[in-house]
């Protein structure tokens, strides 16, 4: 099933990059003058096939979820913040729900993997397939099903959303002791060495990042997952909320949405999307420059370019929704603003 | 007059940044996680100097003024463009128009120096100094008496739009040619050799760039400007427009207000002002890192650090619009995350 939704998605149209350029030019600014602003708009064009596509509704999926390995003493929290969190986003006040509120995109929590009964909280988008995923260390951190689940979940919402009247996707994560199975992901697929792309996480200490390392170290020796099957990844050294983010990018290729991406933990989501189908990188944003170390290599590997770098490192997808407002600037700018003709300013440069 | 406006200026405070830095270590994120947003939200704080600082109406000032330098043929447009772009302003049809309307906040266009009569221009705000400056080339571009009137400008509006309930100011340009007394400003104060901080603005071929550095250079020599003495540089290598940026600077800094930056022109304008008063830089913040090279040495004097890099080198106020959102993002991390206590979360870390 999974096969089949990975053969719909194509590369993007080089016409429609075109076709945005020729507009970009006509407005009343010297050429190429709002950088970046700009190649956010003809992307959008290209990803919607549409010359004069609308940013729709914007959401944020924020995935939760939990982790049997911080039973080796890998996080500088306890696994109870991971549900705690979960209520303090239903109730509107963690960060994500600050910053999606600022830009005016919709949060919505997914219960992907935590292990917690949530009986039936309200405004929870209830999609659990692990209670909590098992310790790396000692077993796969999830079955192969397990972690087909977890991506169909994200392309699910994806086709849901757009249903709803939404354009575009921003993705996000809440997990204590999530960054290590990211940063397992980034050494498996990148080929870095583990100590390159582990960081402080929520605030380790020096003493706590070495055991980080070597546990990370010995779960990829333990269950020797397969870099070019990004299943066996996921599963092997993964997580429920990486898989589902991971979901959310390739769902969001398939129906043709935007989809961007926040920090490392969705990096590392969006990474496998992208080792089961490169096409997927074509379809993202990169947010922001994580402050984990391991975020460089994966991104560098998809070949995206961050668009802020705020010293950021708390996840849940925050960087994501500075992220929407920037793009949809740059959308903004391709949809309102003046021609040369219709200004009357004078387009021709001197030389 | 100015000498006393100056001496109004004030260091900040530690003790807002340290009161700052206790509510956003209590809310329900790991101390500093959110980087840059943090550091915003405590500059405010310190710059109000008050413990839950509101944002205000936001207001871009886009200042414009002609050059006698283009005879020498520095730019890729001609003059004209400038009021053509004034209109474009003022029907809300540029880049600024949209990047406001984005952020939220207004956008004043100042006739502070162009070579074009307005007549009763709707919306705009009439404080002509100079109509176009001299080609400084041949001569001082304005008097000593005119810097110092633009400047006033500057500062009176932010008193004015102050009083209008607006508690954040943005900077913006309009000019033909007005980079190249941006970096002639920037090569005279930070001591860099011209070709160093000399740029392509708008787009020049690689010929006219050659004819731009040696203009600079000549204007410099003819003029000798004392790096010292601010208003010497800004009366006879700088611009209609740079004055009344460095005057906003200034005016924030006597309001307790803080002041956003753009890109090249603005910098210069800013630089004027902590050259001036190197208190006025504790009050800023640098919106983007522009193009425009000659922007960095500048930036670096005054200790500033841009926030985003989005390659953009439009002016106008576009950066300080894109900048004013983030900062505003920050200042609502700090008023409306929940705290642990709050949002029942455990805060204490397991290290």
């Amino acid at each position: 099933m999974l096969k089949e939704e990975l053969g719909k998605i194509k590369s993007l149209d080089k016409y429609y990059f075109e076709e945005a350029r020729k507009r970009l030019d006509n407005l009343t600014k010297p050429p190429g003058s709002l950088g970046r602003l700009e190649e956010f708009a003809a992307q959008i064009v290209a990803i919607t096939e549409n010359t004069m596509p609308e940013m729709g509704k914007k959401v944020v999926f924020t995935f939760a979820g939990d982790h049997g390995v911080t039973k080796a003493g890998v996080s500088a929290y306890p696994s109870e913040v991971t549900p705690q969190m979960v209520f303090n986003f239903l109730a509107g006040g963690a960060g994500i729900n600050v910053l999606a509120r600022h830009a005016r995109a919709d949060v919505v929590v997914v219960d992907i993997g935590v292990n917690h009964d949530f009986a039936d909280a309200k405004g929870l988008i209830h999609k659990k397939v692990v209670s909590g995923t098992k310790n790396m260390l000692e077993e796969p951190a999830m079955t192969r099903q397990e972690a087909e689940q977890c991506i169909e979940v994200g392309i699910e919402l994806v086709r849901e959303y757009k249903k709803k009247g939404y354009g575009f996707f921003g993705t996000g994560d809440m997990g204590i002791g999530n960054t290590t199975p990211s940063s397992a992901i980034s050494a498996v697929i990148t080929g870095e060495p583990v100590a390159h792309v582990t960081g402080y996480g929520t605030g380790i200490t020096d003493e706590v990042f070495a055991n980080k390392v070597s546990v990370i170290e010995q779960a990829i020796k333990k269950n020797s997952p397969d870099p070019a099957d990004a299943i066996d990844v996921l599963a092997k050294v993964g997580g429920a909320e990486i898989g589902g983010i991971a979901g959310v990018c390739i769902g969001a290729a398939i129906e043709r949405g935007p989809v961007i991406v926040d920090g490392m933990i969705s990096t590392a989501g969006a990474l496998i999307a992208y080792t089961l189908e490169p096409k997927c990188a074509e379809y993202m944003f990169a947010a922001h420059k994580s402050v984990e170390v391991g975020q460089s290599a994966m991104l560098e590997k998809m070949g995206l370019d961050p668009i802020v770098d705020l010293k950021m490192r708390l996840g849940e997808g925050t960087g994501a929704a500075l992220g929407i407002s920037l793009v949809e600037a740059g959308l903004k700018i391709y949809r309102e603003m003046a021609t040369f003709a219709d200004a009357g300013v004078t387009g021709d440069k001197i030389d």
